[in-house]
């Protein structure tokens, strides 16, 4: 365990394949957590776990790191991180093994078109993809966090990236573990930001940062200011 | 006018009399630029014009400040800042004349209940209250801009505020206007963050910021990472 980490979890990554999964993947196992990258096959994931074994290679004290199919990865794990796409969300959510456990979601509904990236609607704009899981995992307790950091950052060779990870949840336990997730990250505790249904803010405002990177041509990330010092 | 703003504005604060009009037209007239406090009835704004004005005495190279019905306010501007609350707005905005006017929104839909702040869903999540004044003002240019931004904060003793201003727009022209206005509040340049229509993510993301400055009791705001240094 490093110093930093109060506690060390055993991390299911379900799309771990994708470049926001592997990244969080990569930056999870890196600071001490085990991982399990998630995909639709065994043999899907077992080539993207190997990968992030051996970027990890000779970075003490880091977590284990394997592949499994989705439900395997799922069972073996005290926290699921969802980062699957939108498209294809429910049936996979609905399909995995979450009761009792605490479920992240970093989903990101967001739709394309000529005019650049915004949100996908979710349920009349009263819903999101948070909320949905929720609603289809009853017996897990969601939260909403790490939507806005950039996977290629993440995959990058900085110690942390220079960002915050907000935090949304119902349950201030679970909460706690996002937020605790988010050192590996960023170095530091991620924000408390609200109740789930604040996942429909903090899922399309992705859309924001994408058309930042478009005009300035660069990773950009969201920062809070005015917090107290957090470690 | 100081160094740092390249052009000066006549800008009508509409809504001026609200701790969110009332600190942006401070910051503006601090900067440099012409500040008409907008009401219902000149005699509610003029006493909040003298308020700033009284703010700025001996501040060198302040701009003017003035108070004036909101149509009188509008037909004296370049610039006709919308911060007024949402609701009304329609109404309100409806019956301004604002024809061939730069018009930045800084509206924010907000509900309150038991459990904080959320935004209010604009026409089944596919408006905002900037697309809707675009709609009700079509002759006009609307940029949405400076929803983020404390009003506490505003009107406080800091040279500026920081945080960055996300700016989103259809016209570029009306964009770079208040990309250029937020040098007054944040002592740099506002950011280029997308079409119109992002204004769905700004806006109510307020509420999350809210729900921040709750939790940890502070102002919190929102700066962009990985952007080059703007002047």
């Amino acid at each position: 365990m490093i110093a930093g980490v109060s506690t060390t979890y055993t991390i299911a990554v379900i799309g771990g394949t994708g470049p926001q999964g592997k990244g969080l993947g990569y930056r999870f196992a890196k600071h001490g957590h085990d991982v399990v990258v998630g995909s639709r096959a065994a043999d899907r994931a077992v080539p993207v776990a190997d990968e992030i074994r051996e970027r990890l290679a000779g970075v003490a004290g880091a977590g284990e790191v394997s592949g499994a199919a989705n439900a395997d990865a799922c069972e073996q794990a005290d926290v699921v991180l969802l980062a699957v796409p939108w498209d294809g969300h429910d049936e996979l959510v609905g399909a995995l093994p979450l009761a009792g456990k605490t479920v992240v979601s970093c989903v990101n509904p967001l739709a394309f078109d000529k005019r650049g990236a915004h949100g996908q609607v979710i349920d009349g704009g009263e819903g999101s993809a948070a909320e949905r899981a929720q609603a289809l995992a009853p017996e897990a307790t969601v939260v909403g966090a790490f939507h806005n950091v950039s996977a290629v950052l993440l995959w990058g060779e900085e110690e942390y990236v220079d960002e915050d990870v907000l935090c949304v949840g119902d349950s201030d336990d679970a909460k706690l573990v996002a937020m605790d997730l988010a050192r590996a990250v960023t170095g530091r505790e991620g924000v408390s930001a609200g109740k789930l249904r604040l996942a429909r803010q903090l899922e399309p405002f992705t859309a924001v940062l994408i058309s930042i990177n478009r005009k300035y041509k660069t990773h950009s990330g969201l920062r809070i200011t005015g917090l107290p010092d957090r470690d």
